[in-house]
């Protein structure tokens, strides 16, 4: 079981921000990687649609005879996360849990931020997550529906993108936010920006570190850490062909793509 | 047959501005429009797996009896059309043609620029188009990726759209180009903005007044049109839940959306 793959899913390109951490953090792990890229974003969709393609994409990972699932996409992990692990039988670890811990670990006065994606903010689980770690904070969210488009096209440091900051985050920093929780696998590309705007006062959290951290404690409580380092680089499947997932994915790996096949999920 | 619905599809909320057009042009008709808000945008998908979506939208539509398919998406208009023309045994309608044709109306110089989504400007479907037409003018295409979240979340007229378009338009404006389709259902929404960073000399062509006059052709044509005036409102078709349909896609109608259905196309 051990020697099995670690698999992290996403609906598209994001999520490499939670692989490029896992690889840092567990270097000696194989790692299966799926992106859903016909079907993304699910930052936009339903609960019930949502729920529906994370199960279709645990249920692939499962076929890759993973050990464990990591759910990759805030949104998913916000509405999806529950229902997943109670219905496969490995670990299933979501990216909103890790985050929420890490806000309220570096928070001083207990005023958090939280943005992303409409669906993540709808589903208010990171509030949930948060509260259930301390009553009394102040959180307030916000979607942010321009930053995952902006992050794409390579705007992350344009101008466009200050200004759409400025727009968003207005009404968390009129609250006095000393932390924010950038609640979309997006959102780490465009820090330097986001820094800029909230000020140097405001504690930003990326959440895929602190999910690799969760990632390592669980297979060490578990026993399921590798024996022998794997020889591996990454596997790579997508739901549409790869082209773009290439071009696009290689700033949020911090490396070059290669070994991407295309997979059907529906 | 005559008495048949027009059926209308898109990825999501964009056709409706087809759809508008449609009212406008032909108030006796009666009209089914699916939006696959499941798996929208269609823009930032390969040709394969637009096509695919497009023929399952195409089978529903058919399930509901059209007299005729408007494809009131510019992506699947432009690496579908035919592929739906050769499968289904009613008029298929896009909104590429009708544009383009537009386009060579009112250029005075040849000089015409596309805007569109990623999927619609790889296609070169528009340059195909006008070239049919004319052929010695002089053609230059952009991909606009920001346009659409710009439209839907209501910013059409912020200072954020505007430089975007800045941005966007500019090396076309380089060109000197005297007309500019608006190749993507969601840009009539940003015209004003458009309009002032082109400058009053530059034409904008919005395809779904065109695909409209189209369709009034075709059914007139084939004797297809209504004996008696429908009295039935339009049926919407959605393959997520309604609610983000009905709350973005009444800027697109112009009116207010009710009777919206879920149903399942994958």
């Amino acid at each position: 079981m051990s020697e099995r793959a670690v698999g992290v899913f996403d609906s598209g390109v994001g999520g490499l921000t939670v692989l490029r951490a896992l690889r840092h953090c567990l270097p000696d792990e194989d790692l299966v990687y799926l992106g859903d890229t016909a079907r993304v974003p699910y930052g936009t969709k339903s609960a019930p649609t949502v729920r529906r393609y994370a199960v279709e994409a645990a249920h692939f990972l499962m076929e890759q005879r993973v050990k464990l699932i990591v759910v990759a996409c805030n949104t998913a992990s916000a509405v999806a996360l529950e229902y997943l692990a109670e219905r496969f039988p490995v670990p299933v670890v979501g990216v909103i849990e890790p985050g929420a811990r890490r806000a309220l670990e570096v928070s001083q006065q207990g005023r958090i931020g939280v943005i992303g994606t409409e669906g993540t903010v709808r589903s208010q689980a990171y509030e949930k997550a948060i509260r259930q770690g301390r009553a009394d904070v102040s959180i307030s969210a916000a979607a942010c529906p321009l930053f995952v488009p902006l992050a794409e096209e390579g705007w992350a440091d344009h101008e466009i993108a200050r200004i759409a900051a400025q727009e968003y985050l207005a009404p968390l920093l009129s609250q006095g936010i000393d932390t924010l929780v950038l609640g979309c696998t997006h959102y780490p590309l465009l820090k330097k920006t986001l820094q800029k705007v909230a000020g140097s006062s405001v504690k930003l959290i990326d959440s895929a570190e602190e999910t690799a951290k969760t990632v390592a404690t669980l297979l060490q409580r578990d026993d399921l850490r590798r024996r022998q380092p794997s020889q591996e680089p990454p596997r790579f499947f997508v739901t549409d062909i790869p082209d773009r997932f290439e071009k696009v994915g290689g700033a949020f790996l911090g490396d070059t793509l290669d070994r991407v096949t295309t997979i059907s999920l529906d």
